[in-house]
C-alpha cells in the first residue's frame, strides 16, 4: 500500500513536469503559477489511494487524478475573481498579479486542460468517469452560485447551507474517490460507498474550515482568524447563532452585522463571545463528528480488507481534526 | 442529401428542447438566454453536413455538433466580458443583463455542458474527437489572448494577425468539419482535408467580417458600421493601411488614431477615405478570394462525389460573399 506522502510526491512531481504551453505566455504562465502554489493535493491523493484499494498498479489513475487537481484549482481561480479575493495561499491571486481578463481566460484554459487529463482514463471506464466528472463539475458551479446568492439573502436554513457546501466542496472529494475506484476496477457498490465516504468527509471538512476561521490558531491556519466574522460570511457558525440567539444577544449580534464602522479586533472578539455564549463551537464540533461517523460507516462497508482502508480512515481523521 | 435549412432546423429544434437545469436559476437562465439568441448555427451545420458526406444516418453527429455550438457561445459569452461588449445580436450581453460574476460562472457551466455533449460521440471515434475538440478549445483561448495582447501593441504584422484569427475563429470551423467527418467514418485524409477547408473558410470569413464592418450595409449587418474604426481595432484593414500609408496620409491616419475627441461620423468617413485611397478594400477582397480558392482546392480533393460536396461549396460561398 502506498502512503499519503508517497502519493503526494507522485502528484507534485507530475505537476512540476507538466508542459502547460509556451505561447501566449499571458495565457499559460498564470496556470503554472496557480498549480505551483502548492496545497495538500487532497483530491488526486484521494483518487490514487482509492484506486490503490483495488489494484497495486496505479499508473492509469495518475493522469485523471491530476485532472481533478487542475479542475479544483480552476474553480479556486474563478471563485477568487467572483469573491474579489486578493490572496490565496499567501500569494496574490491571478487577477491581482495579472488582471481580471487573464484570470478569466487562463481559468477557461485550465478547465480544458482538466478535461484533457480526465480524457486519459482507460477506455474500460472512460465514459463513466467522464459522466461523473462533468456532473460533479456542474455541481461545483451550482454550489458557487448558491454561495453567492446566500450572501445576498437574509435567511439561509441549515439544510440549504449544508446542500451548498455539499455542492461546492464535498462532491469533488466524493467524485475523486469514486473515479479512483472505477479506474481501479472496483464494483459499482464499492465505488458508490467511496463516493459517499467522500461526501461526508467533505461536509465535515468544510465545517471544520468554518470552525477554524474563528477558533483556529492564526500562525498555523494560514488565513487571518475572524475573516469570516468581519465580512459577515454566512458560515455554519453564524447561521446557527442567528437561529439560536434570543433577546439582547440577538440584538447585539444584529448590531454587529449591521455596523459599518468598527474596530476589526473588537467585532471578532464580540461575535466570538456570542458564539461562546450560545455553545456554537460544540454544536459545530458535534456536527463534524456526526459527518465523520457517517463517513467511516461508508468506508467500513467497502469490500476491502480493513488494513487497506486504514490509510483512508487516517487521512480523513487528519483532515477532520487538523488545526490548519 | 440534407439541405442547409433542414440542418439548421434540426439544430434549432434540438437546442430549444435542451433541459439546461432548473436550479439555481441564476446559473442556468443565462445559458438558455445565450443559446436562445439565435445565430446561423454555422458550426453544428458544418459538422452535420460534413458527416452527411459520408453517411446518410446523421443521428450520432447531432449531439456532438450541438456541443460545438455550446462551446462557441461559451467563448462569445466570456469574450464579451473581456471586451466589455454591451450588446450581442441586438440584445444585452449576459454581464450587462445579469452581472459579471453570473457571466463568468454561467460560461464555465456552458463549457462543461459543451463537453457533456461532445462526450456523446460514438465510442469508435470518441477519443479522437475528444482530442480534436480539446486542442481546438485551447487554441480558441490562445486566439483570444493574442487578440487582447494585440490591442496593447503598436505593431502587429499581417502574419501575426492571420495566425490570431486562425486560432480565434478558423480552427473551430475546421474542427467542426473534421469531427463531423470522423463521426461519419471518413478516412483520416478526408477528415484532414475538410479541416483544412474549414480553416481557409474561417480565415476568409473573418476577413469578410472586418470588411463588412467598414463597407457593409448598416441595415443588414446587424452591427453599426465603423465600430472597428471608432475603437481603433487592429483589423486586417487597419493593419494593411498602417503598413501602406506614407507621407501625409500616414500622418493623417495616425492623427485619427490618437484623437481623443472627435465626431464619430467624421472619424469613420475620414478613415474610410484613407482606406479607399490606399486600395485597402480590394486588397482585402483579394485575400478573401485567395483563402476561398484554397478552401475549394481542399474540398475538391475530398474523395466524395462532386454533387455531395456542392452543398458545402455553396455554403462557403454564401459565408464568403454575404452582405451580413
Amino acid at each position: 500500500m502506498l502512503q499519503v506522502k508517497e502519493v503526494q510526491s507522485i502528484v507534485n512531481q507530475y505537476i512540476e513536469n507538466i508542459d502547460w504551453g509556451i505561447s501566449p505566455q499571458g495565457l499559460y504562465d498564470p496556470i503554472a503559477y496557480v498549480l505551483g502554489l502548492g496545497g495538500k493535493r487532497i483530491r488526486p491523493v484521494l483518487s490514487i489511494l482509492s484506486a490503490n484499494l483495488f489494484t497495486s498498479d496505479i499508473t492509469s489513475v495518475v493522469t485523471p487524478a491530476i485532472g481533478l487537481e487542475i479542475f479544483h484549482n480552476f474553480s479556486l481561480l474563478h471563485d477568487d475573481i467572483m469573491d474579489h479575493a486578493e490572496m490565496r495561499r499567501n500569494k496574490p491571486t491571478v487577477h491581482m498579479k495579472w488582471n481580471e481578463n487573464t484570470a478569466i481566460l487562463s481559468g477557461d484554459a485550465m478547465l480544458i486542460k482538466a478535461y484533457q487529463h480526465i480524457a486519459e482514463t482507460p477506455s474500460y471506464c472512460l465514459s463513466e468517469v467522464f459522466s461523473v466528472f462533468s456532473k460533479t463539475a456542474l455541481e461545483v458551479c451550482e454550489g458557487q452560485q448558491y454561495d453567492m446568492e446566500f450572501e445576498l439573502r437574509e435567511n439561509v436554513s441549515e439544510s440549504e447551507y449544508l446542500e451548498m457546501i455539499r455542492l461546492k466542496t464535498a462532491v469533488l472529494l466524493g467524485a475523486s474517490l469514486q473515479i479512483g475506484a472505477l479506474i481501479g476496477k472496483a464494483n459499482e457498490k464499492d465505488a458508490q460507498l467511496l463516493y459517499d465516504f467522500g461526501i461526508n468527509v467533505g461536509l465535515a471538512f468544510q465545517l471544520k474550515d468554518d470552525l477554524l476561521d474563528v477558533y483556529g490558531e492564526a500562525e498555523t491556519f494560514g488565513k487571518n482568524i475572524g475573516g469570516d466574522i468581519l465580512c459577515n460570511k454566512k458560515t455554519y457558525l453564524l447561521l446557527q447563532a442567528l437561529e439560536r440567539a434570543t433577546g439582547d444577544t440577538k440584538i447585539e449580534l444584529q448590531e454587529w452585522l449591521n455596523k459599518k464602522d468598527y474596530i476589526a479586533s473588537k467585532k471578532i472578539a464580540a461575535v466570538t463571545e456570542i458564539y461562546n455564549q450560545l455553545g456554537i463551537k460544540s454544536l459545530c464540533e458535534e456536527k463534524i463528528n456526526a459527518f465523520f461517523s457517517l463517513a467511516i460507516q461508508c468506508l467500513d462497508k467497502v469490500q476491502v480488507s480493513l488494513v487497506k482502508k486504514d490509510i483512508l480512515r487516517d487521512l480523513a481523521e487528519e483532515l477532520m481534526y487538523r488545526q490548519v
